[in-house]
Protein backbone atom coordinates (compact mmCIF):
# COMPACT_ATOMS: atom_id res chain seq x y z
CA UNK A 1 0.00 0.00 0.00
CA UNK A 2 1.31 3.31 -1.18
CA UNK A 3 1.62 5.89 1.74
CA UNK A 4 0.59 3.37 4.65
CA UNK A 5 -0.69 4.62 8.08
CA UNK A 6 -0.37 3.15 11.23
CA UNK A 7 -3.10 3.96 13.45
CA UNK A 8 -2.85 2.09 16.55
CA UNK A 9 -5.57 1.91 19.58
CA UNK A 10 -3.57 4.12 21.61
CA UNK A 11 -3.61 7.22 18.97
CA UNK A 12 -7.36 6.31 18.59
CA UNK A 13 -7.41 6.42 22.57
CA UNK A 14 -5.86 9.96 21.83
CA UNK A 15 -7.80 11.28 19.72
CA UNK A 16 -10.42 14.33 20.63
CA UNK A 17 -14.23 12.95 20.54
CA UNK A 18 -15.13 14.37 17.38
CA UNK A 19 -12.47 13.19 15.09
CA UNK A 20 -12.94 9.84 16.51
CA UNK A 21 -16.68 9.35 15.77
CA UNK A 22 -15.61 10.82 12.43
CA UNK A 23 -12.86 8.31 11.83
CA UNK A 24 -14.17 5.27 13.42
CA UNK A 25 -17.79 5.48 12.68
CA UNK A 26 -15.69 5.07 8.85
CA UNK A 27 -14.24 1.98 9.39
CA UNK A 28 -16.75 -0.36 8.87
CA UNK A 29 -17.67 0.57 5.15
CA UNK A 30 -21.41 1.49 3.96
CA UNK A 31 -24.00 1.16 5.64
CA UNK A 32 -27.64 0.95 5.47
CA UNK A 33 -29.44 4.04 5.36
CA UNK A 34 -33.57 3.38 6.71
CA UNK A 35 -35.99 5.32 8.85
CA UNK A 36 -37.50 3.70 11.89
CA UNK A 37 -40.41 4.72 12.22
CA UNK A 38 -42.31 3.92 15.81
CA UNK A 39 -45.22 5.44 18.22
CA UNK A 40 -45.86 6.46 21.71
CA UNK A 41 -48.20 5.30 24.11
CA UNK A 42 -49.46 8.85 23.99
CA UNK A 43 -50.10 9.05 19.86
CA UNK A 44 -46.69 10.58 18.90
CA UNK A 45 -45.16 9.37 15.75
CA UNK A 46 -41.46 9.33 15.64
CA UNK A 47 -39.15 9.06 13.17
CA UNK A 48 -35.08 8.62 13.55
CA UNK A 49 -32.61 7.46 10.95
CA UNK A 50 -30.26 4.14 11.23
CA UNK A 51 -27.37 3.45 9.46
CA UNK A 52 -27.20 -0.06 11.93
CA UNK A 53 -29.54 -2.42 10.37
CA UNK A 54 -28.45 -6.11 9.75
CA UNK A 55 -30.28 -8.92 8.04
CA UNK A 56 -30.26 -11.58 11.04
CA UNK A 57 -31.72 -14.52 8.70
CA UNK A 58 -34.19 -15.34 6.04
CA UNK A 59 -36.41 -18.21 7.62
CA UNK A 60 -38.28 -16.50 9.35
CA UNK A 61 -36.94 -12.82 8.38
CA UNK A 62 -35.44 -11.16 11.33
CA UNK A 63 -33.40 -7.85 11.32
CA UNK A 64 -31.55 -6.22 14.00
CA UNK A 65 -30.37 -2.84 14.44
CA UNK A 66 -27.80 -1.04 17.10
CA UNK A 67 -28.86 1.96 19.42
CA UNK A 68 -27.92 3.38 22.87
CA UNK A 69 -30.75 3.61 24.80
CA UNK A 70 -29.94 6.62 26.74
CA UNK A 71 -28.80 8.73 23.66
CA UNK A 72 -30.41 9.98 20.44
CA UNK A 73 -32.55 7.97 19.17
CA UNK A 74 -33.87 6.76 22.40
CA UNK A 75 -37.66 7.51 21.73
CA UNK A 76 -37.30 4.85 19.46
CA UNK A 77 -36.50 2.31 21.82
CA UNK A 78 -38.62 3.33 24.51
CA UNK A 79 -41.86 3.46 21.82
CA UNK A 80 -40.68 -0.33 20.14
CA UNK A 81 -40.82 -1.30 24.29
CA UNK A 82 -43.91 0.02 24.55
CA UNK A 83 -45.99 -1.11 21.28
CA UNK A 84 -44.12 -4.45 20.45
CA UNK A 85 -44.08 -3.19 16.83
CA UNK A 86 -41.39 -1.02 14.76
CA UNK A 87 -41.35 0.26 10.90
CA UNK A 88 -38.15 0.22 8.68
CA UNK A 89 -37.98 2.21 5.31
CA UNK A 90 -35.31 2.46 2.86
CA UNK A 91 -34.51 6.10 2.44
CA UNK A 92 -33.67 7.03 -1.33
CA UNK A 93 -31.32 10.03 -2.72
CA UNK A 94 -34.77 11.90 -3.02
CA UNK A 95 -34.73 12.42 0.71
CA UNK A 96 -31.38 12.36 1.87
CA UNK A 97 -31.73 16.03 3.84
CA UNK A 98 -34.94 15.35 5.66
CA UNK A 99 -33.62 11.99 6.97
CA UNK A 100 -30.50 13.04 7.96
CA UNK A 101 -32.64 15.84 10.05
CA UNK A 102 -34.11 12.88 11.88
CA UNK A 103 -31.24 12.60 13.94
CA UNK A 104 -31.77 16.04 15.54
CA UNK A 105 -32.60 15.58 19.64
CA UNK A 106 -36.04 16.59 19.35
CA UNK A 107 -38.28 16.37 22.44
CA UNK A 108 -40.64 13.59 22.37
CA UNK A 109 -43.47 15.31 21.96
CA UNK A 110 -42.09 16.86 18.38
CA UNK A 111 -42.67 14.12 15.38
CA UNK A 112 -39.87 13.89 13.10
CA UNK A 113 -42.59 12.78 10.36
CA UNK A 114 -43.67 16.66 10.72
CA UNK A 115 -40.63 18.70 11.19
CA UNK A 116 -38.63 16.84 8.72
CA UNK A 117 -41.05 16.61 5.83
CA UNK A 118 -41.98 12.72 6.12
CA UNK A 119 -45.94 11.40 5.62
CA UNK A 120 -46.78 8.70 7.87
CA UNK A 121 -49.06 5.79 6.78
CA UNK A 122 -50.77 3.36 8.82
CA UNK A 123 -50.83 -0.17 7.60
CA UNK A 124 -53.64 -3.00 8.71
CA UNK A 125 -51.82 -5.51 11.68
CA UNK A 126 -49.04 -2.46 12.28
CA UNK A 127 -49.00 -0.22 15.17
CA UNK A 128 -46.01 2.14 13.98
CA UNK A 129 -45.78 4.15 11.02
CA UNK A 130 -44.44 3.49 7.98
CA UNK A 131 -42.62 6.15 6.04
CA UNK A 132 -44.96 7.06 2.41
CA UNK A 133 -41.87 8.47 1.33
CA UNK A 134 -39.62 5.85 1.48
CA UNK A 135 -40.10 2.87 -1.68
CA UNK A 136 -39.17 -0.26 0.53
CA UNK A 137 -41.45 0.25 3.79
CA UNK A 138 -41.75 -3.01 6.14
CA UNK A 139 -43.54 -3.65 9.31
CA UNK A 140 -42.04 -5.75 12.32
CA UNK A 141 -42.43 -6.87 15.31
CA UNK A 142 -39.89 -7.00 18.33
CA UNK A 143 -38.57 -10.08 19.40
CA UNK A 144 -35.87 -9.68 21.86
CA UNK A 145 -32.46 -7.69 22.67
CA UNK A 146 -29.31 -7.95 23.66
CA UNK A 147 -27.00 -5.42 25.83
CA UNK A 148 -23.34 -5.01 24.16
CA UNK A 149 -22.17 -5.56 27.34
CA UNK A 150 -18.38 -3.96 26.16
CA UNK A 151 -20.04 -0.67 25.96
CA UNK A 152 -23.41 -0.66 26.57
CA UNK A 153 -25.12 -1.01 23.58
CA UNK A 154 -28.80 -2.51 22.72
CA UNK A 155 -28.99 -4.74 19.59
CA UNK A 156 -32.60 -4.76 18.78
CA UNK A 157 -34.12 -7.94 17.09
CA UNK A 158 -37.16 -7.88 15.26
CA UNK A 159 -39.17 -10.37 12.71
CA UNK A 160 -40.69 -8.94 9.61
CA UNK A 161 -44.36 -9.16 8.99
CA UNK A 162 -45.28 -6.99 6.59
CA UNK A 163 -43.55 -5.68 3.23
CA UNK A 164 -44.61 -3.18 0.88
CA UNK A 165 -42.59 -2.55 -2.24
CA UNK A 166 -43.18 -1.43 -5.79
CA UNK A 167 -43.64 -4.70 -8.00
CA UNK A 168 -41.21 -3.76 -10.49
CA UNK A 169 -38.51 -3.89 -7.80
CA UNK A 170 -38.85 -7.72 -7.98
CA UNK A 171 -36.84 -9.64 -9.81
CA UNK A 172 -37.75 -13.28 -11.25
CA UNK A 173 -35.48 -14.92 -8.82
CA UNK A 174 -36.69 -12.80 -5.77
CA UNK A 175 -33.54 -10.15 -6.27
CA UNK A 176 -33.85 -6.36 -5.44
CA UNK A 177 -31.98 -4.49 -7.31
CA UNK A 178 -32.48 -1.45 -4.76
CA UNK A 179 -30.53 0.93 -7.43
CA UNK A 180 -33.15 0.95 -9.42
CA UNK A 181 -35.22 2.15 -6.78
CA UNK A 182 -32.16 5.18 -5.99
CA UNK A 183 -31.42 3.55 -2.55
CA UNK A 184 -28.59 4.64 -0.59
CA UNK A 185 -25.66 4.09 1.44
CA UNK A 186 -24.20 5.90 4.40
CA UNK A 187 -20.50 6.79 5.08
CA UNK A 188 -19.77 7.57 8.65
CA UNK A 189 -21.91 9.79 10.57
CA UNK A 190 -23.11 11.87 7.87
CA UNK A 191 -22.30 11.37 3.95
CA UNK A 192 -24.39 9.98 1.58
CA UNK A 193 -23.93 7.64 -1.72
CA UNK A 194 -25.52 6.26 -4.80
CA UNK A 195 -24.90 2.90 -5.70
CA UNK A 196 -24.70 1.56 -9.38
CA UNK A 197 -24.19 -1.96 -9.83
CA UNK A 198 -20.66 -3.63 -11.13
CA UNK A 199 -21.59 -7.23 -10.33
CA UNK A 200 -24.11 -10.13 -9.59
CA UNK A 201 -21.84 -13.44 -8.83
CA UNK A 202 -23.63 -16.76 -8.65
CA UNK A 203 -23.46 -19.26 -5.30
CA UNK A 204 -19.83 -19.51 -4.94
CA UNK A 205 -18.46 -23.22 -5.60
CA UNK A 206 -15.29 -24.59 -4.68
CA UNK B 1 -46.15 3.87 -4.20
CA UNK B 2 -47.16 3.20 -7.97
CA UNK B 3 -48.03 -0.66 -8.03
CA UNK B 4 -47.58 -1.58 -4.60
CA UNK B 5 -47.01 -5.21 -3.61
CA UNK B 6 -47.91 -6.62 0.15
CA UNK B 7 -46.11 -9.54 1.03
CA UNK B 8 -46.93 -10.65 4.36
CA UNK B 9 -44.67 -12.98 6.92
CA UNK B 10 -47.10 -16.08 5.80
CA UNK B 11 -46.26 -15.74 2.08
CA UNK B 12 -42.32 -15.56 3.06
CA UNK B 13 -42.80 -18.37 5.02
CA UNK B 14 -44.35 -20.00 1.80
CA UNK B 15 -41.70 -19.24 -0.49
CA UNK B 16 -38.66 -21.80 -1.42
CA UNK B 17 -35.73 -21.66 0.27
CA UNK B 18 -33.47 -20.03 -2.66
CA UNK B 19 -35.72 -17.43 -3.81
CA UNK B 20 -36.47 -16.46 0.33
CA UNK B 21 -32.82 -16.19 0.72
CA UNK B 22 -32.19 -14.05 -2.13
CA UNK B 23 -35.31 -11.51 -1.24
CA UNK B 24 -34.97 -11.47 2.65
CA UNK B 25 -31.27 -10.42 2.08
CA UNK B 26 -31.62 -7.61 0.33
CA UNK B 27 -34.41 -5.93 2.28
CA UNK B 28 -31.82 -4.18 4.71
CA UNK B 29 -30.26 -1.99 2.34
CA UNK B 30 -26.52 -2.28 1.50
CA UNK B 31 -23.97 -3.55 2.84
CA UNK B 32 -20.70 -3.46 4.05
CA UNK B 33 -18.30 -5.63 2.10
CA UNK B 34 -15.19 -7.24 4.39
CA UNK B 35 -12.82 -9.92 4.20
CA UNK B 36 -11.93 -11.35 7.90
CA UNK B 37 -8.47 -13.16 7.89
CA UNK B 38 -7.96 -15.40 10.57
CA UNK B 39 -5.60 -18.10 11.43
CA UNK B 40 -5.94 -22.27 12.09
CA UNK B 41 -4.22 -23.08 15.56
CA UNK B 42 -2.23 -25.50 12.23
CA UNK B 43 -1.16 -22.27 11.04
CA UNK B 44 -3.68 -22.64 7.98
CA UNK B 45 -4.54 -18.98 6.83
CA UNK B 46 -8.33 -18.43 6.32
CA UNK B 47 -10.30 -15.64 4.43
CA UNK B 48 -14.19 -15.28 4.32
CA UNK B 49 -16.06 -12.74 2.89
CA UNK B 50 -18.34 -10.98 5.60
CA UNK B 51 -21.54 -8.14 4.60
CA UNK B 52 -22.34 -8.14 7.86
CA UNK B 53 -19.56 -6.12 9.52
CA UNK B 54 -21.25 -2.71 11.46
CA UNK B 55 -19.69 -0.41 13.86
CA UNK B 56 -20.38 -0.68 17.81
CA UNK B 57 -18.71 1.80 19.18
CA UNK B 58 -15.97 4.13 18.73
CA UNK B 59 -14.23 5.06 22.23
CA UNK B 60 -13.13 1.87 22.73
CA UNK B 61 -13.16 1.01 18.89
CA UNK B 62 -15.88 -1.95 18.47
CA UNK B 63 -17.26 -3.59 15.92
CA UNK B 64 -19.50 -6.74 15.25
CA UNK B 65 -20.45 -9.18 12.94
CA UNK B 66 -22.85 -11.90 12.84
CA UNK B 67 -22.37 -15.57 12.09
CA UNK B 68 -23.31 -19.11 12.27
CA UNK B 69 -20.77 -21.45 13.71
CA UNK B 70 -22.28 -24.12 12.29
CA UNK B 71 -22.55 -22.96 8.21
CA UNK B 72 -20.02 -21.60 5.94
CA UNK B 73 -17.81 -19.47 7.32
CA UNK B 74 -17.71 -21.71 10.22
CA UNK B 75 -13.42 -21.97 9.98
CA UNK B 76 -13.74 -17.81 10.59
CA UNK B 77 -15.69 -18.39 14.13
CA UNK B 78 -13.33 -21.73 15.36
CA UNK B 79 -9.60 -19.85 14.38
CA UNK B 80 -11.22 -16.22 16.25
CA UNK B 81 -12.13 -18.31 19.14
CA UNK B 82 -8.66 -20.49 19.08
CA UNK B 83 -6.31 -17.23 18.50
CA UNK B 84 -8.58 -14.45 19.81
CA UNK B 85 -7.75 -12.04 16.58
CA UNK B 86 -8.64 -11.25 13.53
CA UNK B 87 -8.34 -9.06 10.72
CA UNK B 88 -10.91 -6.94 8.66
CA UNK B 89 -10.13 -6.28 5.20
CA UNK B 90 -12.17 -3.46 2.93
CA UNK B 91 -12.71 -5.01 -0.55
CA UNK B 92 -12.72 -2.15 -3.25
CA UNK B 93 -13.89 -2.72 -6.76
CA UNK B 94 -10.75 -4.73 -8.25
CA UNK B 95 -11.32 -7.43 -6.19
CA UNK B 96 -14.78 -8.32 -6.10
CA UNK B 97 -14.76 -11.91 -7.92
CA UNK B 98 -12.14 -12.98 -5.51
CA UNK B 99 -13.32 -12.00 -2.88
CA UNK B 100 -17.03 -13.17 -3.62
CA UNK B 101 -15.20 -16.84 -4.15
CA UNK B 102 -13.70 -17.33 -0.58
CA UNK B 103 -17.22 -17.46 0.24
CA UNK B 104 -17.17 -21.57 -1.46
CA UNK B 105 -16.81 -23.96 1.15
CA UNK B 106 -13.06 -25.31 1.26
CA UNK B 107 -11.89 -27.27 3.69
CA UNK B 108 -10.06 -26.48 6.77
CA UNK B 109 -6.79 -27.08 5.29
CA UNK B 110 -7.20 -25.23 2.37
CA UNK B 111 -6.56 -21.41 2.78
CA UNK B 112 -8.88 -19.06 0.46
CA UNK B 113 -5.78 -16.65 0.48
CA UNK B 114 -3.93 -18.72 -1.70
CA UNK B 115 -7.54 -20.48 -3.57
CA UNK B 116 -9.10 -17.53 -4.71
CA UNK B 117 -5.64 -15.39 -4.77
CA UNK B 118 -4.89 -12.93 -2.07
CA UNK B 119 -1.74 -12.08 -0.08
CA UNK B 120 -1.68 -13.02 3.09
CA UNK B 121 0.32 -10.33 5.21
CA UNK B 122 1.40 -10.29 9.12
CA UNK B 123 1.97 -7.25 11.04
CA UNK B 124 3.12 -6.71 14.27
CA UNK B 125 1.08 -7.85 17.42
CA UNK B 126 -1.52 -9.37 15.29
CA UNK B 127 -1.74 -12.96 14.69
CA UNK B 128 -4.25 -12.76 12.18
CA UNK B 129 -2.79 -12.42 8.52
CA UNK B 130 -4.27 -9.24 6.77
CA UNK B 131 -5.36 -8.84 2.98
CA UNK B 132 -2.73 -7.00 1.23
CA UNK B 133 -4.68 -6.08 -1.25
CA UNK B 134 -6.87 -4.36 0.58
CA UNK B 135 -6.46 -0.82 1.17
CA UNK B 136 -7.99 -0.52 4.70
CA UNK B 137 -6.99 -3.05 7.35
CA UNK B 138 -8.24 -3.19 10.57
CA UNK B 139 -6.87 -5.71 12.94
CA UNK B 140 -9.00 -6.94 16.10
CA UNK B 141 -8.71 -9.04 19.09
CA UNK B 142 -12.16 -10.95 20.30
CA UNK B 143 -14.01 -8.75 22.85
CA UNK B 144 -17.05 -11.57 23.36
CA UNK B 145 -19.99 -13.25 21.68
CA UNK B 146 -23.94 -13.33 21.93
CA UNK B 147 -25.95 -15.80 20.54
CA UNK B 148 -29.17 -14.34 19.08
CA UNK B 149 -31.74 -17.07 20.40
CA UNK B 150 -34.55 -16.90 17.89
CA UNK B 151 -32.32 -18.01 15.48
CA UNK B 152 -28.96 -19.65 16.64
CA UNK B 153 -27.50 -16.85 14.82
CA UNK B 154 -23.78 -15.17 16.59
CA UNK B 155 -22.69 -11.65 17.06
CA UNK B 156 -19.01 -11.61 17.53
CA UNK B 157 -17.69 -7.84 19.23
CA UNK B 158 -14.10 -7.27 18.50
CA UNK B 159 -12.04 -4.21 19.52
CA UNK B 160 -9.72 -2.52 16.96
CA UNK B 161 -6.31 -2.55 17.54
CA UNK B 162 -4.15 -1.78 15.03
CA UNK B 163 -5.79 0.20 11.49
CA UNK B 164 -3.71 0.18 8.28
CA UNK B 165 -4.53 2.64 5.31
CA UNK B 166 -3.76 5.31 3.09
CA UNK B 167 -2.50 8.77 4.25
CA UNK B 168 -4.72 10.20 1.43
CA UNK B 169 -7.71 8.98 1.74
CA UNK B 170 -8.21 10.46 5.68
CA UNK B 171 -9.45 13.89 5.80
CA UNK B 172 -8.61 16.80 7.90
CA UNK B 173 -11.36 16.32 10.20
CA UNK B 174 -10.70 12.65 10.41
CA UNK B 175 -13.67 11.28 7.87
CA UNK B 176 -12.63 9.06 5.48
CA UNK B 177 -14.40 8.97 2.03
CA UNK B 178 -14.24 5.14 1.13
CA UNK B 179 -15.69 6.42 -2.18
CA UNK B 180 -12.00 7.19 -3.32
CA UNK B 181 -10.69 4.29 -2.55
CA UNK B 182 -13.06 2.62 -4.84
CA UNK B 183 -14.70 0.89 -1.84
CA UNK B 184 -17.92 -1.60 -2.45
CA UNK B 185 -20.92 -2.27 -1.07
CA UNK B 186 -22.77 -5.59 -1.25
CA UNK B 187 -26.74 -6.12 -2.12
CA UNK B 188 -28.38 -9.06 -0.77
CA UNK B 189 -25.85 -12.11 -1.15
CA UNK B 190 -24.12 -12.14 -4.49
CA UNK B 191 -24.54 -8.52 -5.84
CA UNK B 192 -21.89 -5.60 -5.93
CA UNK B 193 -22.05 -1.83 -6.12
CA UNK B 194 -20.01 1.18 -6.83
CA UNK B 195 -20.49 4.15 -4.79
CA UNK B 196 -20.12 7.89 -5.25
CA UNK B 197 -20.92 10.79 -2.55
CA UNK B 198 -24.13 12.68 -3.68
CA UNK B 199 -24.05 14.80 -0.49
CA UNK B 200 -22.51 15.38 3.22
CA UNK B 201 -24.31 17.40 5.95
CA UNK B 202 -23.33 18.36 9.46
CA UNK B 203 -24.15 17.24 12.90
CA UNK B 204 -28.19 18.24 13.02
CA UNK B 205 -29.97 20.57 15.07
CA UNK B 206 -33.37 20.65 16.12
Amino acid sequence: MENEVRISLRDIEGMSKIPRLTLVNALSGFKSANLIGTVSEEGVNNLAIFSSVVHLGSNPPFFGFITRPTVVPRHTYSNIKSTGQFTINHIHSGITQQAHQTSAKYDHGISEFETCGFTPVFKEGIKAPFVKESRIQMGLSYVEEYEIKANGTLMIVGKLEELFLPDQVIQEDGYLDLSLLNTVCIGGLESYYKVEQIARYGYARV
